[in-house]
């Protein structure tokens, strides 16, 4: 047998879609893993994407995308961030995902470390590793979830590369305060070290949010992924973007283009209608109820929940009521109650659940009944 | 200024899309740049594709696809070139060029040789690169397009991880015999190294070919690269896959989950409905008739032309007709005629041009015209 990538062999599948799988292994289950919206794309979206792919020859796109898509969501994050972007800022990508693993390779050196915060993003470390990255993980769990300067000269060392923040937060969330942002922006303006803001949720929040766009002093240094599967329900389409200096324009193109050419020349089309004609769409209102039915069920059952403001997740403390470790309790609820959720070791902490509230009212109301039932039965 | 990863620093932009840039700067101009095909995707697949985006909420794919396509595309294989492939040999990606791209990050660990040969499509040394890897030159153009056993026995040292052949050849449209893929499945038979078999332009050949998937002795060192942009006109869908012995099957999967989640959807469906309905879609014909004519009418203006045999392309060497590089000389021929082609120095060999024959006969014969005018003027 032939020896291959020692990163790649290390890499284990993810457990957000072993246990998504495994729903599907029972009849009558609620599957609250994925984090994919059940809210459909705007429906006359889809119609005018797919009229144009029927009448026109879906051709190589521009790799990185057109400027007309680019100078889109320029104005977009503009608009809506108080950015400064323009097109030149902006490299169209397959996806979030593809977005961030390409300003990965785009940054990181064999040796260079990235500072995380935990609970983070599955993909975040081995796609960090894959460049043969170090990430290296801030425990905010211990701070309640904040950020503070001490924490983070903790983990800056002379190999720190780059600092990634996911806000809104998948699993726990949360929405960083301005004050905190401050708190981050100045650290980075002080340092030779990239800030990579994750905001894939931006546009699911509860109350404020701050994007770190507008904060002028670390323009030269924030590199920031977004992208359609979230804000416009999207996710099959696979098209995000990233913005980042102009200075470094050509290398985020480049080691995008080395990758896959170009994004699919439909999404594209998809994702010029929706910032063209359907800006005032937004699901956060829907997200939010849920929200707090959830929060507050969970915390009448014995969990305890940090207080959600954004995405689409509650990640819960079930400590208090199990002493399983998170994997065998989650797989222990499905086997139960029929109620699918991901185990918070996914997200490098033990003693949580993530529950993602992508069903319907009525479907989270049954499915707090199930886990209801289950807590009266052990 | 942060520094950023140092194979990114040195990528520079693909030669071929800088040729194609620059057409667009001029009128009336025959843009014979890139390797996009002119005939449309199947007028009834595409129909089907977007009635089932407009009725079907696209969400995400299973990463590396379901295993319907990937039974399908399993199925293609067999029956067209006599392999044994199932599902688990199947892995989709976005475009033969991340298949490319997800296998070398699943191969290579930093200093393993990629033997690829010259002259060689552009995106192979950089991918290579960007995954620490070293792509090692087979010239070809000295062996008269002809692969030996002296020449690989040359070329291979213990760091060699794979040989890398494009079967057909981008730019040469040259098709490998079936005893020279007897000398090279040989020669990896013996060896503990992979055979990437790049055959994107496998349905697209003018006369016999065989593929490296029916070599029974290879079977556990064979990595087919291979997609629907040529054999479906479907460059801007962006599907392709890998085909991968069953025991790297995981491997392979994780390298593109953690690139970029799973393919679009939409494209997916696409690939489903071209192997399923349109079996019988082949347009190598309409190729071979424009090959035909051209590698003729440029012998005629004094070209030394390889005989085509597959793919949609001619490289011809220009060395009898200008003594200018070939870089210099596509500008000039653009500039003063308005052909555009691309210089063999892009593909790694010096006093050749590709021409791309992507455009209808009557505008190839236009193009004729004007390089005769070109080399009456000169």
């Amino acid at each position: 047998m032939i020896g291959l990538n020692k990163k790649t062999e290390k890499l284990k599948y993810s457990l957000i879609r072993v246990l998504k799988e495994e729903a599907t292994k029972y009849s009558d289950v609620i599957n609250l893993t994925i984090g994919e919206p059940d809210i459909p794309t705007p429906k006359n979206l889809v119609e005018e994407a797919m009229e144009y792919g029927k009448n026109n020859q879906l051709n190589y796109a521009q790799a990185g995308g057109s400027e007309k898509i680019r100078t889109l969501v320029a104005e977009y994050y503009n608009k809506k961030y108080k950015s400064t972007y323009n097109a030149e800022n902006v490299v169209m990508n397959v996806g979030a995902s593809e977005a961030l693993s390409s300003c990965f390779k785009t940054i990181i050196n064999p040796g260079d470390e990235v500072v995380i915060t935990s609970p983070f993003y599955p993909a975040y470390p081995p796609m960090i590793e894959l460049c043969y990255g170090i990430p290296v993980i801030l425990n905010i769990h211990e701070t309640k979830f904040k950020i503070t300067r001490k924490t983070l000269e903790k983990y800056i060392t002379p190999k720190t590369k780059a600092i990634l923040l996911n806000n809104p937060c998948n699993p726990t969330g949360n929405v960083m305060t301005l004050e905190e942002m401050e708190v981050v922006a100045d650290f980075i303006s002080e340092r030779d070290i990239f800030l990579i803001a994750d905001e894939v949720y931006s546009s699911l929040v509860f109350y404020e949010f701050y994007s770190f766009a507008s904060f002028e002093k670390i323009k030269d240094k924030l590199i920031i992924i977004n992208g359609f599967s979230k804000s416009y329900s999207m996710t099959g389409w696979r098209i995000g973007y990233t913005l980042c200096p102009e200075r470094y324009r050509k290398n985020f193109l480049n080691a995008t283009f080395y990758t896959l050419s170009c994004p699919m020349s439909l999404s594209l089309k998809g994702a010029e209608i929706a910032l063209e004609k359907f800006s005032d769409f937004n699901t956060a209102d829907i997200y939010k109820e849920r929200a707090e039915y959830m929060a507050s069920a969970l915390e009448k059952i014995g969990f305890k929940v940090l207080k959600p403001k954004g995405a689409f997740y509650i990640f819960a403390d079930y400590t208090d009521l199990s002493k399983l470790d998170s994997f065998k309790f989650t797989m222990d609820i499905l086997e139960k109650v029929k109620v699918a959720v991901v185990p918070g070791i996914s997200f490098g902490t033990e003693g949580y659940i993530r529950i993602a509230l992508t069903v319907d009212m009525e479907k989270l109301k049954e499915a707090v009944k199930r886990l209801e039932k289950y807590f009266k039965a052990i």
